[in-house]
């Protein structure tokens, strides 16, 4: 797509003859695509800034353009690597184009995937919406909850980051092209910039603009660091709500046992009937590789020099990996488990009345201190609070009641989770 | 201010009477604010997430109330630590929304860092933009262009993270006050979040607003990680210029020596004379921190369990480290170094002059293959580009001359710096 | 203690009279000490790779010099703190030596922490080995095994970090000094290097030996990325340790609630009678601070260049700040934490009852193939699975008896950790 | 190999018959091998702790196995995947273990590549051992030594890592075999454990032993972050000596110019004749993926729970990662890099000769102050600093060029890697 809007912005110049820039119409879209793939023989993790990948496309492009016109591979005179389809490029402006060209394409998976995923969450918060269960702060017994609030919560989560995401793609969308070697445009003509990438506007159908300092764009990695920052976000944040669906899910019998999740494969080798959540756990390490990709692409950023930061090749391929593995986790996170999570709804209730932690909802009525005088003897005596409120006449039965009332300690939001 | 904006919303809904509630009003402002901070004696790491520090609070700010009521320190039944000053909140509401607004406070020091030194970038570039030099990629003799294109790149790519900055940490005017211990509001006046968080606006002057989701908001650190990520990005990049600040003031006699950094201090205590970019490197160790700092920030966000992340703690303490790590490093790089940068006008013409990079200026004219010869012949003979050209017969004398004034080969923009 | 070595090693090699001499003897320990610190005025993080540091400390040992002189401060006639306390050095070989046996004074407290927290351990597995409980594998109910022999193992895998830390902070004692600006030894006498090694064996009492590759030692902080990586393994190991308590003694109600954490602090300020698991959190935040550091170290340690690392300053202040707070956390931890943890025996015996995880213990008496349709049954019957196996006529009530006593299964190490 | 040993320790105990054991015997080097690789289906990032590919291990094993005994795939009853070939063992004993023996299988690969680079250095060191060369601190011109001292100290960094990473791939010898689920050797035989290690030592050659806590090494992931960490570290080291390559080649006229790489593509695809250092490049970016795949293992290690470290597939993978990755980089390194560098002896001189550093040989003679005086005269008035000495009187001509014979300024060891 890159070497396309540079062809016909060569042609506009008068700088293509129509002959050579034809077969680039032809090109884009034409069922040779995964024949040429084969041509592309290097490794992401390139010296040169990406010198060979850009060079590989341009023999590559050339010599289609030359079996196009009929002429035999090789026979650059009338179709050349360097003064034809890199003309008025350098690897330095159209190797980083185009790979934030591909994270544009790519990220449109991840969105979906983040998108699909916090719908789940959302019509699971519905479906939990009457479910009260006893929500935990630092793993200790806090005060009520529903279900669906705490799945609606997760699906806010999620979903905060699909503007995050998309804005910060979005400055993808700025490409320095006919910036050539540094940025000063040298060997390209004056106009290149400016209609290339109105070009590529085309092409892609991305809101591409030129970058206001050319310099500054050649030799920053800025925006790659930027997303890549996003992504270890987004990675951090879902990691976290795969350890919190282990919690909720741990037991059967020896733990919170408040979901299930969807059985996936035999859980042990040996012990027989172990049901494991594999799934969170897939999504876990997806996600602590997008973190140790972070820090590569840190390091890479870090280490740019003068004119040209050298290290695009691992920054990129480690955006790339990371797009993928996340997008990849995140659909089997959704599809393989969150949708069929059951919830046990009977034994959450039965922890909810038996806890210790409904007697905050009591505070405003008596106070801090007799609160805790009343929780202390409840831990102390293996005895529900409210029997205990009651006996030391803090309240009489009917107000305590009427005050613990699950329903009512879940507060308003309860029921928001219901109807989103 | 959090406490004062929460007893404001509590008088206001009826919950505190005047007489608690006055106090506020005079404490803020008050002289007595460096003798209260000696009276908070809780360490930043802590465990509880942060109630520690919010009982400290509390109890701090219940006994000044009660010096101002005329009371004795301890006299709890006029002004009680958790059932007045606490009223209505939790740690889990109360401790973010001060660490966020603590955040909000400390970034305009930062803020104002990265712009001066945008601007101190803006103006070398004005004052070098006579100064023709080499432009290096891959540390290998590229193009030339002018050192004052080079500092002003090191401007645009300062300033771009301005607005980058900010925007990021408006995100921290969202607060989850009145969500008290899970986000359910439980213990607190249906009505009290928007209110109190009404009263925060109007006391700390910033456009702070309810979150949508309580519960998110209790759990989720996903903010802290935002701004962190974008930290890390400014320590990178600004990490980035340090080392390219290192490498062009290298020598004097054995380095590229094209500009001097103003000499800080006696470079050895065994090399007498030497002179060491000792604020450059300053900056280097300051990012770095930063870096490992940001690291320590996604471990503990992905550490959240359930209702609440327990690592805001370190998560708060490791972000105010890295806002004022950065501040003050930024603020030293340009006071003590970038602004008494001088350039080594001849030396750096010179350097273009002899140089072998100036050929990719003919590329248009004579095309890939003929520079290439041309190239490897100056390199072999170590002569100059030009002869060669010219006796190769490729272009006359005065084609090339012309082809190879340096300022042509600058590219329109190194005029652009020369006005910014 | 450096400068002293050196001095001693001038004098030995008639470079230094006795005059000059004498000082250094009477200094090291002289009750001048904490004075002299207020005396150093640098910052850890530093340009010039620890040159103020070494300088400030030529002066101030100088000016000491001078006093007991019996001279005014500043006659540097008499004692010069570049040609007699700097006399064959360079900041480039003291400077690092000095930070070396910093941090071998430093590790002996977090040796002896963990030394402690390791014997905390086994004694706690020795209470509690007859606390038969469940095992469990990805939270899931795994097979029984004794509270004493999962303490065990905390106590053997804090242990085995005993020789792994010694073993690598071992490599501190090998120094580079004498080497001065770049490891020629220039300006240095020949023999000072070994001698002033020799003399700093004495000094420290530690086994110090004089590097192989002076300049090699002079460039390279492989051995301060060596123990760095030690201390960030020793954290991650705590860490995870921590994460085990917390979940162990989630609860009261609702959680596993296998341990009692001592109570350590008012858990919440709105949820009276809250106990939260404080105390192995600050130790989880102290570790992520340690990992945090060490990605700070790497940065460092990757940004030398040529003949000397300019970042030792940070790469030291984040070693000496892991040591201070991995040695504080585990003190800690230790003292406040497992020395009072009490078990819930009956508890953790029911829960092994009514698990469907012991029917492993059948595997090699029925088969993979029954085993699983035995517990497939008792999880969806909600029975105990020994009621199933002997209802389905795979073994018969006696043996199913035998085979399923918890002791039995939990293994010969079970008896092994009572008497460690 | 880990199944094999498993086998003959079973028949050793009279728990599997001559008939089943026997095609292990012959499985084992069997030409099967690579169409037995087809049929493991899993992803290296799997959750359930590798369950899945320890079940694909026993089945693809349990088939091939009816295939050699002439029976039909599937027909189980002659030989089952669980009760026979995974028989006394859990995925959790097998899985790690076989991780372990695979890590110690590659890692010759990598411990080679190092063997043979430090080789290259000290050939190279040889070769340059009468190359005077300026020595630089902090980028500055510091003082000479030869080019021979400056490959040496990189040979002798990276032959450290030789010891440091063979002991560290030794603790893979520890194996938890017949711990079965959680380290308590439940459905194993008493004396599986031994006799399967044993075996195992046998089979691999290795010198394997049994973990003295089954139950600690069951969860602990200990090791592997001990391997990681030295993995990172070996490529933070060779990342800081490319680093330095790529300044000592910069030029060819416009940077220091004192090596030249072997050129080994072409540079630019638009500045023609440009050769970049590729290669070295290359490495950079090995070494940033190393230490991005280190944190990522980080993770994953802290992030074990109770009785197993649930992330141990990502943690494996990122280690296969970084074994193989550091082993053909530094390969490439090696070979297309350093075995061809050339050395510009004569510019090398010449700086050395033009510089100021030089001053500090006369340092023992004269004194820091007059060093310092004449140090700060040759720079303003750009003059070699012999003159100025003679000048002002300091030493005589004759002194002065006897004390500053380059030879005599690099130190002793200019002469030890002649003949290393």
């Amino acid at each position: 797509m890159v070497k396309k809007a540079c062809a016909q912005a060569n042609y506009k110049l008068g700088l293509l003859d129509m002959t050579k820039k034809d077969p680039f119409d032809t090109e884009h879209g034409d069922n040779k695509g995964t024949e040429m793939r084969e041509n592309f023989l290097v490794d992401m993790i390139q010296g040169g800034a990406g010198t060979s990948t850009n060079m590989n496309a341009n023999e590559v492009i050339a010599n289609r353009a030359l079996e196009i016109l009929g002429k035999e591979r090789g026979q650059y005179e009338f179709c050349s690597p360097n003064d034809d389809v890199n003309k008025g490029q350098s690897t330095n402006d159209s190797y980083p184009t185009s790979a934030k060209v591909a994270c544009i394409l790519m990220h449109s998976e991840l969105l979906t995937a983040i998108k699909n995923l916090s719908t789940a969450f959302f019509d699971k918060a519905r479906e939990f919406s009457d479910v009260v269960k006893m929500g935990r702060t630092q793993l200790q017994d806090a005060v009520p909850m529903t279900l669906g609030q705490e799945f609606h919560a997760y699906g806010n989560s999620v979903a905060s980051d699909i503007e995050a995401l998309s804005s910060a793609v979005n400055r993808f969308c700025t490409s320095n092209l006919g910036g050539t070697a540094i940025g000063t445009g040298i060997a390209a003509d004056p106009h290149f910039s400016q209609i290339a990438v109105q070009e590529l506007r085309t092409v892609t159908g991305f809101p591409m603009i030129l970058a206001d300092d050319l310099i500054e764009a050649s030799s920053s990695v800025g925006d790659m660091i930027y997303v890549s920052g996003m992504l270890r976000r987004i990675a951090a944040k879902v990691s976290k709500i795969c350890n919190d669906l282990r919690l909720l899910s741990s037991g059967p019998r020896c733990g919170l046992a408040e979901i299930n999740l969807p059985p996936k494969a035999p859980g042990s080798s040996i012990m027989p009937g172990k049901v494991n959540p594999v799934i969170p756990e897939v999504m876990n390490m997806c996600a602590f590789e997008a973190i140790g990709n972070d820090i590569t692409v840190v390091f890479g950023a870090e280490a740019g020099q003068l004119e040209l930061n050298v290290m695009e090749p691992v920054i990129i391929y480690k955006l790339f990996s990371t797009l993928r593995v996340l997008a990849r986790g995140i659909n089997t996170l959704r599809s393989h488990c969150i949708e069929g999570i059951t919830a046990n709804k009977e034994h959450c209730k039965e922890m909810v009345y038996n806890s210790v932690g409904v007697v905050t909802a009591l505070l405003p009525h008596i106070g801090y201190k007799k609160c805790t005088e009343a929780a202390a003897m409840a831990v102390k005596d293996k005895r529900p609070v409210a029997d205990i409120i009651v006996e030391l006449g803090f309240l009489n039965r009917e107000e305590v009641e009427k005050l613990l009332q699950p329903e009512s300690m879940c507060g308003p939001t309860a029921k928001k989770c219901r109807t989103h």
